[in-house]
């Protein structure tokens, strides 16, 4: 497999699920200094131009939400997700969701206000509350959805890799971690694992 | 199980999907103009305060894409979702998962500015632009993943009850469903299901 990323983006999530997988993979870089996400032979790749997207022998999946839980699905003995329990599933699906459909949205309104708007004074106004925002949604996450030390308790699934994938964000965001004691414990946790250490060397 | 919901809202994917199962639920509606969904009442169900949101006997659900999945491996003999296939679930995962992540949230700047930004002209320039970002992912959905005649090619999943919610939205987004033939084709043939009868009803 392919996984076709960006340094700090939210490629980052699968990234450190393959290592957890223990998958068979190669890493691509996709320049966006350069644009190489809004030419032709990337979009031909993944036509969204955006990262994370995965080659694999049968085509090329994207969006987190569906990669992790996919690297989970063809990995079963490496016990990423609660795979016989379609409830603790969903859960864990839910977790995931909310990542990627409010929290790395909430995110993208400090630098990439242009998708949703048009003059400099909302980009502004935008970066402006990016703050308040992250800070909502990761106490929402420490005090409601984190179940402790992992994701989902006792057992490290792939919801994990993605959570630290945006708490390595709050800093940049002006947001101290330190305000949510589940967040941060969990943070140190996922820096000792050697998949995240691989994954950022 | 209960169900949550708003009418018109995004929650109405997960109620076909339901009507599509065969599932034995009640629908709970969620004042949104009184604001019932920042009451404590209701934030002790769903604590993000949004629908949809499903009461089971394990507990809430939360998020269309977690839902829709778990409606879908609950009712396997139902077939809405290629629950056998890793590769074919995560393609309808990440279909998903476009719809809320980009094409919910483009929507969600015509009237929810607020909750990305604090002044009344960043609301108007974010709603300004709405027209264009819902046809610009409606666009990408005509031509690179809808496989038709339903969004995985012949089996009707429940990406189909989500891809219809969200295009219902298109006429009061200023998008004329017209410029995408097999989504505007999509959307008559989802009108004629009993499924979706009974969930409008």
């Amino acid at each position: 497999m392919k996984l076709f990323h960006v340094a700090g983006s939210c490629s980052l999530a699968t990234r450190i699920a393959l290592e957890e997988a223990g998958a068979d993979y190669e890493t691509v870089k996709v320049d966006f200094a350069s644009g190489e996400q809004t030419k032709p032979e990337y979009l031909a790749i993944n036509p969204k131009g955006r990262v994370p997207a995965l080659a694999t022998d049968k085509g090329v999946l994207t969006e987190n939400v569906a990669l992790l839980a996919y690297i989970a699905q063809t990995h079963p003995a490496k016990n990423l997700a609660p795979l016989d329990d379609a409830f603790a599933f969903a859960k864990m699906q839910s977790f995931n969701a909310y990542l990627s459909s409010t929290v790395h949205v909430n995110h993208s309104h400090k630098g990439r206000g242009y998708r949703w708007a048009s003059e400099e004074s909302s980009f502004a106004d935008m970066k402006r509350k990016v703050p308040e925002t992250m800070a909502a949604s990761f106490d929402l996450i420490d005090r409601e959805m984190l179940v402790g030390p992992w994701v989902m308790g006792e057992q490290f699934t792939v919801a994990d890799c993605y959570l630290y994938t945006l708490t390595r964000w709050l800093e940049g965001d002006g947001v101290d971690v330190a305000r949510f004691p589940k967040v941060a414990d969990h943070m140190r946790r996922m820096a000792e694992r050697p998949s995240v250490k691989a994954a950022l060397a």
